[in-house]
């Protein structure tokens, strides 16, 4: 997969939020305070940096489990602060997709490179159906409508697919389904979305 | 000014709303109907474009009379129904800059091409006071803290700056400041901005 404006190196802008001396301390601290109101935040790869202009090559940059795909958060709620929108990068290998979805908040694409499909199911029906098969190319934009199931598939047998998505009310709440025939009722709420997880509390040494 | 991914044409895509004969049907159907609740809309420059792929380089593009300035709504509240987020496309040619202005909604930039600086102010004091210098340049994001005076200064004396925006909560109500010892409260509320202007009903036909 070819990386344009990617980052070259992930890890530094990525560490561990308590790691050694600090993490027994943090424990010892909680340890002591029988009461105390806040959790501790396990190890997290949550991409928190609060400069105010930022080298997205030098952003924190996953697949998250996804074979040929690349998702930064550029702006992002719960590593930024950010309450309204939320800006994503994400990049897309040959033939590779995002799963089936839908969820109720605005979301604006702009195409930086290749080409691809939106497929672009029905909300009117009890199932998405069969989709709309809509081209997108370098220098498009499309906004999907407000919980319309739909997918983006790199339909290019050779270049990647990048991405600039904009999002409202974020952390993004998705729905997904199995295919196009799953009622919509049956489609499951995946919440924090991948790359959210990291960043909400995991309060996995609770006591 | 170079113009990269910026529209060849921008004719094409916004004509006028009513012309013509469908022109005169609509105000004699507004004269027949004195208590009619809407008003005739006046011929307009505004993108309104429904389809749902959109190529950018083909979309309404202006200058709104700056001077080096190139501004596209991507995706509008206005021009293409968007209720949360908006995204544009901006190019200041070497020098340009934008005003010195406020806004209480979330903003996003993504810089695409050529680099800057961002002058932000204080909104803590009465007024915004010297402001910062932070460098931008290709493949950067900020994100401007709310109610923050600022202003985006094409800082290159040779190449153009490219930015792809998002606010939240449009249309955008921006505050202007004459320079950075204005007092907040002086700064002056421009609504329409001048992109949104020619999309908000104007009601010169009004009887």
């Amino acid at each position: 997969m070819e990386r344009g404006p990617l980052p070259r190196a992930a890890a530094a802008a990525c560490g561990p939020h308590f790691a050694g001396a600090a993490r027994a301390l943090l424990l010892a601290a909680v340890l002591s305070a029988a009461a105390a109101a806040f959790l501790p935040v396990t190890e997290s790869s949550c991409p928190r940096d609060n400069s105010l202009v930022k080298d997205i090559s030098q952003m924190h940059q996953s697949s998250y489990g996804r074979e040929g795909f690349s998702h930064i958060t550029v702006a992002g709620a719960l590593a930024h602060g950010m309450k309204e929108v939320e800006v994503w990068l994400q990049t897309f290998g040959p033939g590779k997709r995002t799963p089936i979805h839908r969820h109720s908040c605005e979301e604006v694409f702009v195409v930086l490179k290749g080409k691809g499909t939106l497929l672009l199911g029905s909300s009117s029906l009890k199932y998405p159906g069969e989709p709309q098969e809509i081209p997108i190319f370098q220098n498009s934009t499309f906004s999907v409508p407000v919980n319309d199931p739909h997918q983006v598939w790199n339909s290019d047998e050779h270049e990647d697919l990048q991405v600039l998505v904009t999002i409202s009310r974020p952390p993004v709440k998705i729905f997904v389904y199995d295919d196009w025939s799953m009622p919509h009722t049956a489609a499951r709420l995946k919440f924090p979305y991948y790359w959210d997880e990291d960043c909400l509390p995991a309060p996995k040494d609770e006591l």
